[in-house]
């Protein structure tokens, strides 16, 4: 989210940022885009060289009832300042969640600071599919011992008015609420670009090669319109998360003025805090792994954020994935109260240089009696992989 | 640390564990060890295979005081032990530590928290010399501002007896404490190693191949009596740390059953908690690295804990440490309140896969508010650093 206003860009850094302006045309072969005003007006800017930074959009179905009053999404600034505005002068009791990822999660945890009632619910019967399930347990109580209602498993078939709330209408169960919000992912906002011509890739992002390059020789597409490689598989993917879009911009930008980055690719980090639990991963999941040719062989450990003499820590999980054929690291999964977020970086790290889980295991991590016990719990997690592989 | 009792050796795992027998010589022609009970007994076992795992001692030094009731050092149990009988039994007010290493720096959080007075004293005027300046003086600052005496530049000339306390005695400087601490590091105990004429290495450590063998063919040295290769230097270093011990005693048993285990070395990665600073280190040093032939280059950044989003966080420091001539990433160096100790990690697994700045500026880490900026402050620190290589 861009917290800066348009005036700085003119005035500060010379850039002619056109507010209002709705570009509707892409014209490669006469390098051209194209669109009208606010106010009615056609324009059309010839260009050099083209970035698309079109983003990602929400989904939001096109089912009965999601234009209702307090039907929300939450994808940009506005967004949140919507929510908080029905926050804040509706009297939010109750709120349903459709979609159990990320933003669904998180927003979960702030309504339930709040003093909000939450109920989840989504059509996939698995909570947390790409996370092994015994860790997906650990997460899934959490939210229930905290009053979160879990529905998975329930497609919703319309939302509706009933007297002052909302009905959100399943097969099989209805739930009542103040406030909806929709939360079912996010995808690429690639229109713009199909329409002329530009290739496409998974989801419907845009494809571009490691310089940020689409199809088109002086278009360039960065991120969450645009796809990626994937360090692991070595294969496009389209995964829409904050830092790889904004290294994506940075990249493209320097290529465009005549620099070459190349970007090695993504290997799908990411960490949520869901109440008192911290949910990481990295590279693949089992299932995954599978499906990109690897034999996935997974483990999960128990262990401990604090080293026993420490007194009480928390526990953490933590899932491997290793590929039988070659002994390579694939993915880390971690689950805990503390000292999850940061820790999956180890394993991120070795994805990016193809370790083996063997190689890994070798690694000489941090360690003292407050951040964990002598042996980091991702070590732990090798060298129990390690025996299976 | 082992705590299981010699009956659970012998009982549930049939180990012949030989207690008050001290091991005073090796013949390694013969293949025996000899040394006598604490009753007075000789005794001499042969072996087919010998591993040494001695450990280390702290450094007490040979000077006037130092053996005087209430002077202490902290090695192992029986130390930490007496240290408690201390507290409990005197009325420690005030204690002096000698030293300013981890032990040092951890006992000092411990007192400060028992609302002792405590002052630290040591002869090089700089306080944590393997550590970037404007970092250490991060963590001298918290050290003073919570009352701790940080007297860096003092050699102790001896302790004396004076009424009921101690003094702790320097060249114009002396401290009065009711308890003084020996915190001033630790050495193999390699006597009986270099006594059978096994080559010795660094520090005096006992010289060690990858697969924990000693220079003699039946014997093996593990633990913070051996030496280890640094993943950075390639060259052997003495780095007497908990987990590498581990490892290196679990690679030694391996290899004396027949395996083929085989280390790749340690990369200095350490951690340690003292009030409310987080300091954590890989690597080298940029003197370190000069000193091992690289061309060191080293930037400081700030950056912090969370994302600013999501509230008041707490600064990190980053120094990461290149070399000018081939890019590699040679260390890192991080200090802050809150999200260090396995923020490490990340670089620490770096150096394993011997990446160079750029690759590791490439790295896809984790992200969420509550957990750091978009861009991970090593990333930050990587991107900064990548401007001056």
């Amino acid at each position: 989210m861009v917290v800066r206003t348009a005036q700085v860009f003119r005035e500060k850094q010379n850039i002619n940022l056109l507010t209002e302006h709705r570009a509707e045309a892409i014209d490669p072969a006469r390098r051209t885009v194209s669109g009208s005003t606010d106010d009615g007006r056609a324009f059309e800017y010839p260009y050099d060289k083209l970035l698309i930074a079109t983003g990602s959009a929400a989904i939001k179905p096109d089912a009965d009832g999601y234009d209702l009053p307090g039907v929300v999404v939450l994808k940009n600034l506005e967004d949140g300042r919507e929510i908080k505005k029905l926050l804040k002068e509706n009297q939010v009791r109750k709120a349903v969640i459709i979609g159990m990822g990320y933003i669904a999660l998180e927003m979960c945890e702030s309504l339930v600071h709040l003093n909000i009632a939450v109920d989840m619910v989504k059509p996939n019967p698995v909570f947390l599919p790409w996370l092994e399930p015994s860790l997906a347990r650990v997460v899934q109580d959490e939210l229930t011992a905290r009053g979160v209602g879990v529905h998975a498993g329930y497609a919703v078939n319309r939302i509706a008015k009933s007297g002052d709330c909302l009905e959100v209408q399943c097969e099989g169960l209805t739930l009542s609420a103040d406030m909806v919000l929709v939360g079912i992912g996010v995808k690429p906002c690639s229109g713009i670009a199909a329409d002329a011509g530009l290739e496409l890739s998974t989801n419907q992002s845009i494809a571009v090669d490691r310089g940020l390059k689409t199809s088109d020789n002086n278009i360039y597409a960065a991120g969450d319109c645009a796809d990626a490689y994937h360090v692991v598989t070595g294969e496009k993917t389209w995964i829409p998360l904050a830092l790889r879009a904004n290294r994506a911009g940075w990249a493209a930008a320097d290529n465009i003025i005549g620099k070459q980055a190349s970007l090695d690719g993504v290997a799908g980090t990411s960490v949520f805090r869901v109440l008192n639990c911290e949910v990481a991963r990295t590279g693949l999941s089992a299932a995954e792994a599978n499906e990109a040719g690897f034999e996935a062989v997974e483990n999960v450990i128990q262990s401990g954020s604090r080293a026993h003499s420490y007194g009480p820590g928390h526990p953490i999980w933590v899932n491997l994935i290793g590929d039988k054929k070659s002994g390579r690291l694939l993915g880390a999964q971690m689950v805990g109260k503390e000292g999850v977020a940061h820790r999956i970086n180890g394993p991120a790290v070795a994805l990016h240089s193809r370790m083996t889980v063997a190689q890994y295991s070798q690694t000489d991590l941090a360690y003292a009696p407050p951040f964990g016990p002598t042996w980091d719990p991702t070590l732990v997690a090798a060298n129990q992989l390690l025996k299976r592989l």
